[in-house]
């Protein structure tokens, strides 16, 4: 196995795998030296390379786990040098017309497929990776009518011995649904940092007082930001219309609050109680 | 001391008020026997008592540690009873008009000191308290022109010797500074619920998918939801503006998105990262 990026996610996979015997041998690709050593002596990869055609050329299966916005130029510069029958997976959080582009990118002698691992960490980079980040995590793995069912089975079949829970999903399906729960919370973390910037509330200094409601927040910020930005521009459509769904529901609470509707409130409160049940049980 | 409404932080209270031996004997006032009998096996307080007039007549100090929205109605019924010279104090969250209100409602013979323990807990209720939950959290007392200053003095006192950091600030700007760092970020985790109910989402079903991001939102759902209640509608002012300086925000991030500009997706990144590193030193 080759691994197209060496960070948080990428190094976890080849830790995982190494100690589940998975895969043979797993050579790690990425642009910095300091990096890749560094996960040699994790045990987060074998031998690393800093060719891409050597990196991939003897792979059985090769996994993007670089930005999800740098998978097509990945793609793109590994074709030529994919082994016969070799398959290309992913790590990404966004899927839907991003798998439909991997999927025509790839050569008809190798094959493409998506898959989601949902897990993460507030911090980023390889050694922040650990060998047990998938364990009971949801990977989605998202083929289409033309993904190869042998390929898709040896991604699944890697991804349970991980440790982690697979489940399918239509790849643009799979774009909502993380809108909803992985994206749009990221992207409120990140505008109420902002309003902390905003002229109107930054002069009364009021980080100072922090209380725990802010500091759930700011753990999210802690994440790695050329990753989000990938994210956020790569999942466009499905983020406007889940931050439209969120703007009317902040109104509606704001409504509440003006015309002093406090069995409204209590009512969105029970709500929410609902989904943390949920949540805590999923 | 008593303590009108022996839940988390009532209960929290009198824990660390007892073990820090900082007042006399701890009376706690409720309307529920159960919950104020858990109280005293708990040592949160010495004993109960389910008339207000009894439980406030004879103490130097009476802290109301119900709802805010309550306090109003509980000052009212004490008046009558409280001895020369009684402190009456708070642990709400919310302070500006309410603070001019319960310091008229006084009798010129009792003083009224506003303070707010900046903690809190995601359960609620006396089995959630602990006696370290202010150990280094700040207090915050609201002091108008008319507070007595030894009143004052002995409130603050009081908070340090639980372990709190105690700091001064005009109830209104409190108000604004908590709408901030903590009332908006509990509107938004709301909000994120609200918007997983939302008719476009909901179908989804996305819960099931949930990742961190959702987790750490979830939390704050947990929060006494009456509680939360009186908390927005206290302090619907300095909320809404904050609402508005929010919906900015998220207006300019939407807009980023829209028009793919990545370079201001992470400045807007970098800026959060400011954020956390100063709540982390906060």
């Amino acid at each position: 196995m080759t691994i197209i990026g060496v960070g948080l996610i990428g190094g976890s996979l080849g830790l995982a795998a190494k100690q589940a015997k998975a895969v043979g041998s797993v050579v790690g690709y990425g642009r910095r030296r300091g990096a890749l050593h560094k996960a040699v002596s994790l045990n987060a990869i074998d031998r690393y390379c800093m060719s891409l055609s050597k990196a991939v050329e003897c792979a059985d299966l090769v996994v993007l786990a670089t930005p999800v916005g740098t998978y097509e130029k990945f793609l793109s510069m590994i074709t030529p040098y994919l082994k016969e029958g070799a398959i290309v997976s992913d790590v990404g959080s966004v899927k839907g017309a991003l798998v439909e582009t991997l999927s025509k990118l790839t050569p008809p002698h190798a094959h493409f497929v998506g898959a989601h691992p949902i897990a993460g960490r507030e911090k980023s980079g390889v050694l922040a990776a650990t060998g047990t980040l998938f364990r009971g995590c949801s990977t989605i793995v998202t083929p289409t009518e033309q993904t190869d069912p042998n390929a898709l089975e040896r991604v699944s079949a890697l991804w349970e011995k991980l440790g982690a829970k697979v489940r399918t999903l239509d790849p643009f399906e799979h774009d909502r649904i993380l809108a909803a729960v992985s994206h749009l919370p990221h992207l409120l973390a990140y505008a109420l940092m902002e309003t902390l910037h905003h002229p109107r509330i930054a002069p009364l200094d009021p980080v100072q007082y922090s209380a725990g409601g802010l500091r759930d927040f700011t753990r999210i910020a802690g994440s790695s930001a050329e990753m989000w930005r990938d994210i956020f521009l790569q999942n466009k459509d499905a983020l406007i219309e889940t931050i439209d769904a969120y703007q009317e529901s902040v109104e509606a609470i704001k409504k509440k609050i003006m015309s002093e509707d406090g069995d409204g409130l209590i009512e969105i409160f029970e709500g929410a109680k609902a989904i943390r049940k949920k949540v805590l049980e999923s």
